[in-house]
């Protein structure tokens, strides 16, 4: 007797970027914060380790979904709370398409967990490239196209990743308006971006609208991510998630957050000033760097390969991503760090490209 | 277009054991530890909550993993951990069980949520009764019913919940034995009982054994459980499973945990211990008390019915469980608390009779 699913042992995993142990590195190559949490959330944390470790966590994040509710003008039934925002783009998954006849579409490039998403649901992909810059195709070119205006679930990355581009709340309510079935915005860098589509899942009742705190809010360790929508979607999502999916310190720390944002958005423009200063760095050894608005940066560098690039910067402690999608493998994924870092990637670039 | 898959629309979801906020409740309803975490493990939980926070952790829980490896005397390849046991049984559902064709299968009573899982997944539920006294059929009374030896995916809850019954490994094996698809030997109370099955894991290429850090190990705020088992399942588990599943801080707590062992160990006989004496006290009284193996007490109260006792109970400030399953719908399941919160509930008990 076969023990386990056909579509599951031919499936390869999600390769996630590297998390190693070794102290002394620049990881610029999964696009984490190089701010800590606030204090204060720190704090928060700390004093919530105690003997309640013992009792189960609230099962439905229900004071974080009832301030998160408020922090986005929507009802408490509005939001559901995930294991980070991966746990409930996979729930989407399972409620929303049949495995075996419905397709989930999406981009190309953008986010690369949701071939693996489709995969692992046996579903059918349809995957649709993006223009030659990483923008967004008119509604008439797709039309043209093989877009699927009808697929059951289609994943928009907004901004972009892993190109950094932004796309406007106007062509994306185009996109949305034309869409039958449900669309998630995939907001996970929104915080470093110029405008967000928050009303589109607010407008519509087939759109959701992604967050998480893992990259702008500095808690990837906590896996904590959310999403905004139609009750009736988000109770189709709450009905087949784990019981006690979020964490409590995870909760706890979350809800911090909400209490100190002014912090965070120091954060995000220190971030913003940052990028454009790397960006301007890059472009003036060679580099070509696409505009972002995410809090890493796309660039094509100059000279060698692009993964001979990330190979050599990683013999000198420096990670970046690079992916071998035939649109992006002449490019390099970096992530936006501290000041320090920054200035260390600058003087490894400097010191391969005077070999 | 419909959105929502049909069986989604249809399902009930789970309904976890009431978490209240209020202090002053006796809990005794979620099966939770009434001993807090090792004071060392919460010194390491606090002494993780740093700027670390900002990054991922451990994709893998690679480290957590390679020590239980040590603990069960297996490789880490034989391991995954999971956001509390519940996301790998579900998880296994996906890797073992093709919806709309294959059996999940399951005693009853046992864990409410495995039929909650089968519904997510959309397959058939295959339930066959415990014996009158709660303990397993044998193979031939197995034969004889409805029992299906091929089914894809079994449940074992041992020992069992709600009843408290614990099943001789030698029971289990010859059960283990006759089963073709893969079985789930569900140990989420087996530091309470007086053996455990961990030997059919390693011996069997079918069998899984699940353990949890919640109910033994006071971690239910966190979120940690693992399986034990053959490396092709569990790689199969591991190709669908959320890339970041275990949160940081999870990982740390459990990790703690495992180097302060006898501080549970201690935890566990105080347990069982008071476990016994409860029994007595309530048989004492008039309550029918079963056999447990376990961290709870299935109980048959005297007078009223068991639903207005958990009503009674509750005016009491006294949390215990009620299932409105047929076969236990007379018994009350009371988790064993602290020595305080034991007085209380028999003192509340002892009150209520007296009316």
């Amino acid at each position: 007797m076969k023990l386990i699913r056909k579509h599951v042992q031919q499936l390869q995993a999600y390769v996630p970027g590297e998390q190693p142990n070794g102290r002394g590195l620049v990881k610029l190559n999964t696009n984490e914060n190089p701010c800590p949490p606030s204090p204060k959330v720190l704090e928060a944390v700390k004093a919530a380790v105690d003997g309640r470790l013992r009792l189960y966590p609230n099962p439905t994040a229900q004071e974080l979904r009832e301030t998160l509710a408020k922090v986005h003008g929507v009802s408490p039934g509005n939001m559901i709370v995930g294991n980070g925002s991966d746990e409930l783009l996979a729930l989407a998954t399972r409620a929303f398409v049949a495995p075996g006849k419905d397709a989930i579409q999406y981009f190309t490039p953008s986010y690369s967990l949701y071939p693996v998403l489709a995969n692992i649901h046996n579903a059918t992909r349809n995957e649709v490239a993006l223009k030659e810059d990483f923008s967004l195709p008119t509604l008439a070119e797709l039309q043209a196209g093989r877009w699927n205006f009808k697929a059951a679930l289609t994943y928009v990355t907004t901004p972009n990743a892993p190109s950094g581009r932004g796309y406007s709340t106007a062509d994306l309510g185009a996109l949305c308006k034309a869409q039958k079935g449900v669309v998630i915005l995939d907001e996970a860098y929104v915080d470093f971006a110029e405008e967000h589509a928050m009303t589109l899942a607010t407008k519509h009742s087939h759109v959701l609208v992604s967050r998480t705190f893992s990259k702008a809010y500095s808690l990837c360790f906590q896996r904590i991510g959310y999403f905004v929508g139609e009750a009736k979607l988000i109770s189709a999502l709450d009905k087949i998630r784990d019981s006690y999916n979020v964490n409590g310190l995870g909760q706890v720390a979350a809800l911090a957050t909400l209490r100190d944002l002014p912090y965070y958005r120091t954060n995000f423009k220190e971030i913003i000033r940052l990028r454009e200063q790397v960006a301007a760095a890059l472009a003036s050894v060679g580099f070509v760097v696409l505009p972002s608005q995410t809090n890493f940066l796309l660039v094509k560098p100059p000279r060698l390969a692009a993964h001979t690039w990330q190979r050599k910067l990683r013999e000198h402690n420096v990670l970046v991503r690079w992916f071998s999608d035939l649109r992006v493998k002449d490019y390099l994924r970096i992530s936006i760090g501290s000041e320090k870092e920054m200035g260390a990637l600058m003087r490894t670039v400097k010191a391969i490209l005077k070999r």
